[in-house]
């Protein structure tokens, strides 16, 4: 697949190492628990103090027996070729007192892997450390110098494009995704997830680190991974990026949308919260949520949303799926709790809207 | 006021020509427009040799006897300190055929001042003769190296944000803001603009360059520059950009509606164009496009569009009378053509508004 504005990752057939060392919970952790949960075999150990001397099945519930250590020398020994920054910090900045760890892991001639907004090739002293170990900066979310505005071209005929959205950040748009991509695949659908954050690159092995491209081409970076895949793929599932009603984010969320053109969109909500992450903005209830998104791909072209995924993380799983089926019957479309109930139902209403569309 | 992340643009009390030439009309040529109608002034001299011969008063109706010349050759007669690109180009490049203009002008010691994405300074030669020459590479639209989030902080209580938007790019929202803003100073009323393009930096002397600032960072990098100049002025206008049913920029425009937190908006219209330039998406009728703004805002903070601005350009002066009238009962809202028939509709509109605030 000859594509323009897609990067290549190189996380595969590695030995990670991942640093989340006081990060580790499942807001600014999301990117550590991401790998765990959809990486887990290239990943040798974790580094965090407060849960060291536990597996990440325990303390995180993911990733196996992979074991948490407490400092990278301990790490060590699990022979890791690369250590990954494990956290999605707010502003996107390294944590500092994070600097001797990378120090000390560049000096141990491990590459790092970082996909924050400050990029390691940044830091001088860190840059000539690197290159006197003859080790890799990788910084995930440093966009190609590519500077394609959005044409609003029409995807490969046959192609189906389905774009997840959400009620918040952080609320498992991209892990919904995996898991539809994993539940279609062992269906033997013809599925591609096309990343559009960090952590999804890291994931998927390329992408596109939509947040931090220039507003003016963010549409077009979108469009032209969308339209690449659509040309190989029957099916192409679009990462979801912050949400409509985040008074920080809710530009880089319409770019995703107008420049994917979905032809329908899959709405990942979160019940047990009901304010914007860090802001007093109330989130709506679940139709207009719907109403909204339906609403906002409208102005450039229609796609509705044809499946609500929940995110029930805390709750008991009886509470969890009364609150599905809840969602199910109020919206009158088919829902689920991909981790706690499987992804089957999610793949099932694509299947059936593929059908429809031909 | 001191701001952390609005830039400055030095462009008062210049001698300027603007490079044109090939562009002089009124949609790419809309940054030599701009700065001929409101900045007047500072401008000897424009280069366009199909216009050459004439003055821009007669060729553009803006201007008045500013001279229009074939070659840089010529425009030194008129003794320029500095020669500014007046062009947007899609994507933003600089035309090719400009190069050994540019170079020429550095040759003769003009500072260049250009609002491009494409960055003079990225460009080898052209540095290097700058700096044999002693001369200035200004890039209006480099953003500072500054990454805010949005934090949602309100303005300051009694201060009225105002922020334009409109049906499309380029159909007049910086020049209505213009307008408005120096009738309101006429009137003795504190208003102050806050620029979010180039054209309006180069216009105003300072702004945000909102479309080439990153994603995740737009939203911030207005209200960083909204709040400001709210806690100095009455009112604020904010320039609007693009179009919320533009393909390409949409993302740029809801992330300037959330991040200046609007207490009102005023919606510009071309009635005369009925689809989005170079994309097939129609344009909604005026009340479809008031409910689509006023929803996309209400998503973070309700604001109401208080009038329209109607860009009559190319119709005969009754028939944009008419037109006017016409979306001014459809609406139920003031009304005007700033240009054909002034800004005080606007003006008084905002007035009335802030005194029911009161």
């Amino acid at each position: 697949m000859a594509v323009c504005c897609v990067q290549r990752v190189s996380t595969s057939g590695r030995r990670l190492v991942i640093l989340a060392d006081g990060h580790l919970n499942f807001h600014f952790g999301k990117t550590a628990i991401g790998l765990l949960r959809y990486r887990a075999g290239d990943v040798v150990a974790v580094i965090d103090r407060e849960s060291a001397g536990r597996d990440t099945q325990a303390a995180l519930g993911v990733g196996g027996t992979t074991p948490i250590v407490a400092t990278l020398t301990e790490a060590l020994q699990y022979r890791p070729d690369a250590l990954l920054l494990g956290v999605a910090t707010r502003g996107g900045t390294i944590p500092v007192e994070w600097r001797p760890v990378l120090r000390a892991a560049v000096d141990h001639r491990l590459d790092l892997i970082c996909g924050l907004h400050e990029f390691l090739g940044d830091d001088p002293e860190l840059a000539m450390a690197a290159e006197a170990a003859g080790v890799q900066l990788i910084d995930v979310r440093k966009p190609a110098p590519d500077h394609t505005v959005a044409e609003y071209r029409p995807h490969r005929p046959g192609s189906t494009v389905i774009t997840m959205v959400g009620s918040d950040c952080a609320v498992g748009k991209m892990s919904v995704a995996l898991d539809v991509e994993a539940e279609a695949t062992r269906q033997g659908m013809d599925m591609y997830f096309v990343a559009t954050g960090q952590t999804g690159m890291m994931i998927a092995g390329n992408g596109i680190p939509l947040d931090r491209i220039i507003g003016d081409f963010m549409a077009g970076a979108v469009e032209g991974a969308v339209r690449d895949a659509a040309e190989a793929h029957d099916v192409v599932l679009v990462e979801g990026q912050g949400s409509l009603l985040h008074p920080a984010y809710s530009g880089v969320t319409l770019a995703l949308i107008h420049g994917s053109q979905p032809d329908a969109m899959i709405l990942v909500v979160k019940p047990a919260i009901d304010t914007i992450e860090d802001y007093p903005v109330p989130i709506p209830p679940v139709l207009k949520l719907i109403e909204t998104y339906e609403a906002a791909a409208g102005w450039v072209k229609p796609a509705r949303v044809i499946a609500v995924a929940v995110n029930s993380h805390g709750l008991p799983a009886e509470q969890a799926r009364r609150i599905v089926e809840h969602i199910a019957i109020e919206t009158g479309l088919p829902a689920t709790d991909t981790f706690l109930f499987g992804a089957r139902p999610l793949v099932d209403v694509i299947e059936t809207f593929q059908n429809e569309r031909r």
